[in-house]
């Protein structure tokens, strides 16, 4: 099973790849879409829709794993990553990719075994899980390979369909 | 000048396509873009997104206009706006066609001519301003219009570009 795992964000999308077989991962890829700031933000959702379709037509994962979504302080911000977040389920469609959706806890207790972990453990882990020498930067493309890991961990039982 | 107003949302979008010219309207076409509730949220991004690329195509708007958006209440109702919202601006960047944001302060102004006017005064001015015999339903169709409206008589001066 292909799992692409995705960190939405209107600045920088985390993307991580990974195939999981027989309880074993292994790492297909990695990286970060990024927009740039100042350019009107119709503009940056294209780039993701455009670069997001580029990369599913050339990995065709199997699944799409994303973190829930929760609004906190800055709600301007929030909007903006739920507005990404919309062109990145979007694209899942189009596709015919089912989507999986896991909150903090799930990805947490998944990756570490603990649902109060550390972002640090959490970074940490995925690391050693998927054999890296060092946790992928930016923290965006290594929550999108910890939200992947969680998927597998999680196959058959605690994902939530979106 | 085409105007297409949109009233973003993820069970309806409301879609009001306008043409200005010398100051004047023309009702080109109005209606609603529904998607099912309980069918997987993606899917109904999906939805959403070819039915707008469809409507892009056939009508070749010139400009896209839609209200600001904001949370209050219900922040779950709200990401799922968003995310539809996202879409919306998607789909217009990939045609090529501006988009224009203005606050429920500024349509109320452009359209009543006073800031705080009522919900069912925007609607009743609309109906007057388009000549229509009854205000367009749901709610949300005229609400597009109205949208629209703004940004014809804000064209040149208050619309904030995105």
């Amino acid at each position: 099973m292909r799992i692409l795992g995705i960190d939405p964000g209107y600045a920088i999308v985390g993307c991580g790849l990974l195939d999981y077989q027989g309880g074993r991962f292994s790492t297909v890829g990695f990286g970060a879409i990024t927009t740039e700031a100042g350019i009107p933000m119709p503009e940056r959702l294209k780039t993701i829709y455009l670069e997001l379709t580029g990369l599913m037509d050339t990995y065709s994962p199997d699944v799409l794993a994303v973190e829930k979504l929760y609004f906190t302080n800055n709600k301007t911000t929030g909007i903006d990553v739920a507005q990404a977040r919309g062109v990145v389920l979007t694209v899942a469609a189009l596709h015919g990719v089912p989507v999986y959706e896991y909150t903090p806890l799930q990805v947490k207790q998944a990756v570490v075994g603990y649902g109060r972990a550390e972002k640090k453990q959490v970074m940490e882990m995925t690391r050693i899980i998927l054999h890296l020498k060092e946790a992928p930067k930016p923290d965006d493309v290594c929550d999108a390979l910890a939200i992947a890991v969680c998927h597998g961990h999680c196959t058959g039982s605690a994902g939530f369909s979106l």
